[in-house]
């Protein structure tokens, strides 16, 4: 578990004992009424729909920190792609740390698999095209490293983790700016050598312009299949290009085909379903 | 502001300041390099689809963070259900506070209309019905508090906020103690006295055993509409009962006339899509 | 040590950590310049008084946090009444660890005992009765948790956590509200269905008006014996009695006597005298 | 308030958030089923036994974390001695603060004025000596800064605040060290040259040793009142003299009269008990 | 104050908090015993060298936080070259916090003073190239943003802020993945689209080699003054070039004037030694 | 490790977190790109200058924090002075966490072993004296404790910790005051009788009067050689003395020459370079 991905994202521990305290308050009243500190359990994690599994780690950890010789032994590895009805791992250990812990590790598993299962269904979209799924920064408060860790599990990539590791000129900075020339050109002159200048552009002159001014990165926002066409086109081998805006499963190929490098779904983290997982007693021991 | 529901709820200022340490990383370094300290600017949220809005306390606490001197005015109350299009409210502050925290505040802003909205959906399919809609805990990992707040403000009603404020006795519980009398005796017995005592049943003879041995609410999971019908008829006068399982949209008004008091819909937290809002910025200047 | 019930609620091995920083601030200056780092010793925990014990996981846990192999032996159980003099435990390991956390593993112990102790005495005053000895929110600032754990170590029972996991409408929400049978219908209509309502009434009307209006618990305040044992009739079979205000060890057992369900304490935890415990070194080795 | 000493202790503002978080859990459903957000009110704390007043200003903080517009009016100055039925504030602001802050200020303020008007008995018992009553590290755990506040507001004086800021060599020392002289001038030799060098003896010959090793204060543990007395005479103008150990309010007096300079009374804060007071409302209005 | 800029940092208030903590631990037992806690106070800070200032916000904050009505009047801007003996602020407020806040205020100032003094030198010896001075990760534990802002404050420019805003792949990541071909178009393919690729060379070869794989920035470790401008010359136009190791003041003139575009000094941070600095009382008054 | 003293001192582990999450930030992104998680490494720390070597169990504990599995083989003793080009240790662990906590061991190695070379410098100067070098409190905010401890790794002494832990009063408490003999008597009436009174003078006059008040400790500022030899003679029996102010390796030796007792020097931790050590890697490994 110590080498778990997901548990080495800066704050997944804490995150973890949030939740856990979120969850337990002053205490499970119901299982320390009802079940002997002494009693021993097995219990299975099964999911109730397909999908593409992600934070099996993260629910390991859970139960570990209510247990720490919880037996946490993986019926699929992370990443796998299931059918309904599959085991994805067995929990043994004191019955009241899985009692205590079974909805806060299910609400990490359910969470992170329908971010995974909802990626891997744009990536296969676009199998056989130069682009790439990338995601954003539209994620749940507190849950981005974990969300952007589903996102690869399912075969997306990341865009930035945040404000400081990336340069994203946009609509509202050229609001202030004035000119996209002089907002790259500014760019380039204060950030650290070490980042790329990325800008938006919603028209093909303002490809042209961004070009021009040495942009690195065309963030092309919510044009037509044609106009993307072209942008690709201008840009080849001067500038990176980036579709964004609207993109559904349904439209997500063609945009593909318009050759564009990246493409940012904001739904990978904003809009996923949970993936319905549960987790049920097979046996008890009283020692 | 400072009165706003939702940012008086336990562990919210901690998590909008959490949320801007994971956006902001080591600073905003393309607003830093674009825009001067002084500038000030006007900007509106806006959403683009219709839906019931949620969060827009915590969205004007989220700028405030970042600039004491914000004005926020609301442009809709808390809980309006408003159409694509519509205005949510106008901030006047540091242009550098408004890009800065833009993305936060709308992740916050998307997330929680999208419950609330989601919620007023499933209330709306039973009105007229004496049952209640109420969510479980099926919540985001450190979101509980504010996701339990969006389903008030879509009109649901709450359950137990976590484990330590309820007493709820379910089907691996059972498998521990053995007998669904004997777990109830023992919660009643154990739990202190201001507490209630429910129980997960899955058939009309854990009914009636549960009714014998004092349950006070039953939880009728997955049971047919004829089955609830027959467990509220049982129950009349002697416990509260409440369905869970396989809730939709779709079958949520059947299962209302069957005469449950509450209805528990998990997806009403783990699978609201997020509502779709925008910022734009009107004006800017330089002082 | 890592299943010892005080060890796992919620917040005591942050508050174990605090007391140790709050005493040892930059460090045991006596100990650091006395005793070699290397030096090895055993000494006594040893109660000078008769009591009943209670914090010996939290006291092994303090020697624990400042030398991890430290071997601390139990004399008695957790939960023991002993006469003066008897060792509650030994414990061995590195000589500073001893001398650095003694005071504080030490204030653990003798205030946990203090309450299990004085506890103890009302449980024995009503023995033979259907009442129960609970205790109140007057506890110490942070140490709720624990304080409420001594009292179920001395055989008493827990009220309510907080103000969230119980409903008590007291005096001054009735001077809001204004009248009782409307604070209990509204408390009923607003609060969460797994919670029962409580109400604290101080005259035979109020209990009348409390019972019609459906209250579940009743917290008879300040009554006289008469009193109580006429509004313990009128519950009878419909809400639950509680006895709460001017209760001593030389009136409970008459208040008990009156059939009442619940006699609530306030001094169990804000006034119980520390029970005199003191550590004696018994052997030195340097190896 | 912002100038109030007690607040300016370290630790203090997050003590009381820790208690405010400790007693709300997920929040106080009682007040906001009942009491509408607007409503103000106006109480008074009250207290119902005579006593030393401390904590004023804690217990205005609680009140004003939850309603920063509270307005707090002392009747009485922190520290002065009260009867029975005295009005020691009025309170006014948010009902639902006043409701939800009530006990953890009155935990605060019954706790304080406890120990300082336990103190104000010590110190009473023995005016008229050269002797000062100072408090020892036998404090509850998180709370030591305040309680050590108490004892100076009851007219006690301070011991060492933590093992750093004071040298004390111990009987368990010197079982270790093995010479009162060496442990002595290893203590003087390796501390740094602010502190004073402190020893515990339990006879007239370590009285002799210490003294001639160059003790800068004997700490007299345990002696009868004629042994204290010679080891005054023995330690005149060589050192300072503590007498420890079984001090009540019936021997106090006696132990000064031997000519000691410092008497320390664990007592003081581990067994005071709570001074008991209350908060009852005066009005309400609902503007 | 609000705005100053490296009070904006990441950070910095917490540090703040922190470090008064160091220092006042239970308390400044000196001024309380001396100073009467009405006193006020005017005293200035005053530069004993010349030197560049930075850190005159951070030395506000440090006053402010313990007494929030402080004023702080500058008397020489953020950034100024002063001479010895030029008064830096003057500051009014209550004498306690004054002088207790006083040796935190001025490890502060003195630190970063140091370091924006130590920048300037470096930065005015290659005045007239087009070099640029960048900082490095070389920074004292928990003060990197601070020491990054002061080395701005001196004239210099930021390197990345840490390891994830930023690719530079070094000699120990070479070890690893055996060619640097490999390394450059792994960390290509892995890293996000808005992130550059440097890498650190030794020799020309590799400069070559880095090249040909498409580096985006070569680090030139430890090169000859002629190997530079050859560097620098096969680099023209395909890649970024920063020289590193070695630096001093003596020969970064020489190292500039080898066309590479930037020069990284670890000894900024790491060995600039603090600017004396004093805070003198001027005037007492007592309202 | 564990019994490090370094990673004793209280603050130290927190730090190192602190440390590591602001050299990590999102994630070390060179070395998860381009290093496979099983690799294993072995890297050696080497000294680059000759110097006096402290933290290398800080060291090991920041690689220990990302591998819990590390060997960490020392090669030299904390303490020991060494030669250019020894190798202080030897460490065996992931190769990711070699690289990603590289440069965090660095920065605190280099500057803790910078500390106590500098100290071991003025501690050689003044051999065979019978004064001691003591630091101050002017050290970098946040590490005090490591800082004072590499000034004890480097034969230096320390001084008070904070301001709570001795009194001094200095010539801005004076100010206060008035008067030198008032200021020393009411430090010794408030102040707790386990501290000692050590008093700023400037001049004979002053070391008379202090003397006359009974001061404990003379720290004698900026006093000539001269003026200090009287100061000894005169405090001879009655107080001890420390000099101060000026003091460089230059003039120590003079200073410890006058006889007095403690000499304290500022520039030990504001100002000391730091040592130059590298990690280089040895081999590596893919299990």
């Amino acid at each position: 578990m110590g080498n778990d991905p997901a548990l080495r994202l800066p704050g997944v521990t804490a995150l973890i004992d949030a939740a856990l305290a979120e969850d337990l308050g002053a205490g499970d009243v119901t299982t320390e009424a009802l079940v002997p500190p002494t009693a021993e359990a097995e219990a299975v994690l099964r999911t109730r729909l397909a999908g593409v599994i992600a934070g099996l780690g993260v629910a390991e950890a859970v139960f570990r920190r209510l247990d720490p010789q919880v037996v946490f032994e993986q019926g699929v590895a992370e990443g796998e792609e299931v059918v309904a009805g599959t085991v994805l791992a067995t929990v043994r250990g004191r019955a009241r740390a899985l009692l205590s812990g079974e909805r806060v590790a299910l609400n990490f598993l359910q969470h992170l698999s329908g971010i995974a299962t909802f990626t891997r269904a744009y990536v296969r979209a676009i199998a056989g095209t130069r682009a790439r799924i990338v995601d954003t920064r539209k994620t749940t408060p507190g849950l981005r490293m974990l969300e952007k860790y589903a996102v690869r599990v399912g075969g997306g990539h990341n865009h930035r983790f945040g404000l400081s590791d990336g340069v994203l000129v946009k609509d509202n900075h050229l609001t202030v700016v004035g000119s996209l020339t002089q907002a790259i050109r500014r760019a380039r002159q204060k950030v650290h050598h070490l980042l790329r200048v990325e800008v938006e552009v919603e028209s093909l002159d303002q490809v042209r312009e961004a070009l021009a001014a040495g942009a690195d990165i065309l963030l092309l926002d919510n044009m037509s299949l044609e106009a993307l066409r072209e942008a690709v086109r201008l840009a080849q081998g001067r500038a990176l290009t980036e579709a964004s805006g609207g993109i559904t499963l349904d439209n997500v190929a063609a945009v593909a085909a318009t050759g564009v490098d990246f493409i940012s779904v904001g739904a990978l983290t904003h809009s996923a379903p949970a993936l319905d997982i549960g987790l049920d007693f097979v046996s008890v021991s009283m020692p």
